[in-house]
């Protein structure tokens, strides 16, 4: 890991949490309850992927990371929900979230039922609200937020949930795996790149290259996602490894083999880093990004 | 009943319908399922109250009714999205709605919870992809979005639910009542009239005056409620009387008296129609719609 992208993570983590800790509303009134479980499941983050990319392609783009903040927390705050709504017990039901009790553990199905909804409401008053119109356009953050809107719903996010609670338990094709995971990660991911652009006021170019470089990381993630879940151990994962198989989960692995997985991976990446041509120059951090997500081993 | 009454909320009805029939995505994907039951729930609408406030506030203010319409369906997906979740086995596990079943016990607990979570989503998609920038300035189409955003997160309808969830099986105060209303039915109907005068571009006296007639009908809408609990017929209302005193749940009825209640009622509505004085005419229809809910027997 360079120097150069160890401190801009570190620097880009600090903003994003000290930000979510601001705009998540305080617990002093009757309702407070909802709020430290909002609270409790934004802090327990994890590297904090999609909102970096929203500043980094925003930065890239021009704009002052700072006015890029309320679109990074909205992404950041609509993947919380969707992780508190997919460990409850009519879904996953998950009772450990990254080390800690999920979130319905912690408060109860029904407070972190509203803590979920309440962070996909806040998701859009954030960005609507916090918007900074000296440095962005009130047309920019309209298609910003009608994008996270998009790609967070049923044709994006949620519709990939549907699609994998419909495959429970059997053997899908590569075709429906693709699909599934192009909405359930990508489409989040796609909308945490391309929104840094279009809030920057980037041309249609710069969206597109953004949009590949996107769809090309989270294919990859997924993969390597799958590929750890045989090949990891269980102290670096901080997880059970082998869980997929003993599910009967069809995955990457399960249907393309550890090998052509690897070279998937490998020309991913490699498609990722190549997107970032149609930049002008300062890519390197995003280049790392996609390097250091192919080459994880957690 | 007049018959400009009747035939506006006829119009309007339809209008409201069919643009959610519309705006809600077809079913002929993978994840099908999810949108079915997004537009069961849609479809088995109640009275369009909050949608159709949005239109009759938008029409006041000089915008045409059409270019109102997504900003009122997105308010009835926000209202059908609460109720989803509202019926969930973790919350007040109601197997019926409306005399159908709910959206968990026809479609399963997990596509319910997709479904509330994309209506969710899909409001705010709506309001931001659809509004007409021919007729409604950017500006004023994000401050109604947060308008909306505001009035249904944590510190406006969510924030009810919760005061609602920690009242239970406890004898409250009037003013933990008052605020538990305010924020739980009350906020969802001040933005609905709010934003009918945001989007046509209203000024400040008129958004006020709009506040006003709200929170007198939110608060008169409840108290009506809970008198029918007590005097209504189990026919009438299409649900079972004195299910509050049966729950031991504090009512205003329980705190305040018949008596005190029916005269409340009629001091709300006369201060409803009274904050209609500050628009210039044409206000027979609201004043209307608020005497109306005060006398209703369902």
């Amino acid at each position: 890991m360079t120097q150069l992208y160890a401190e801009r993570t570190d620097e880009y983590i600090g903003l994003i949490e000290r930000e979510l800790d601001r705009l998540i509303p305080g617990a002093e009134c009757l309702q407070g309850r909802v709020m430290e479980a909002m609270r409790y499941s934004a802090a327990n983050g994890g590297k904090r992927v999609r909102p970096i990319l929203t500043l980094e392609f925003a930065r890239l783009c021009g704009l002052e990371v700072r006015a890029a903040l309320p679109f990074a927390c909205a992404v950041e705050m609509i993947h919380t929900y969707s992780l508190i709504h997919d460990d409850l017990p009519c879904m996953d039901n998950d009772d450990m979230r990254r080390g800690k009790p999920s979130c319905h553990i912690e408060f109860g199905e029904d407070t972190a039922l509203l803590a979920g909804d309440g962070l996909l409401t806040l998701a859009f008053e954030v960005m609507l609200r916090e918007y900074d119109p000296k440095c962005i356009s009130p047309r920019s953050a309209i298609t910003a937020a009608a994008l996270l809107a998009s790609n967070s719903g049923v044709n994006g996010m949620i519709g990939g949930q549907v699609i994998d609670l419909m495959s429970e338990g059997k053997t899908i094709d590569i075709e429906t795996l693709r699909t599934m995971d192009r909405l359930k990660t990508g489409a989040l991911i796609d909308a945490a790149c391309r929104m840094g652009c279009v809030i920057a006021g980037a041309p249609r170019e710069k969206l597109d290259a953004a949009g590949s470089y996107a769809a090309a990381l989270g294919l990859a993630f997924q993969i390597v996602d799958d590929i750890l879940d045989v090949t990891g151990s269980t102290e670096e994962l901080g997880k059970p490894v082998g869980s997929d198989a003993e599910n009967k989960k069809s995955t990457y692995v399960s249907l393309l083999g550890l090998d052509a997985c690897r070279d998937a991976v490998r020309r991913l990446t490699d498609n990722a880093v190549r997107a970032l041509a149609h930049f002008e120059g300062g890519t390197e951090y995003l280049a790392e990004l996609a390097e250091n997500l192919a080459t994880r081993k957690n």
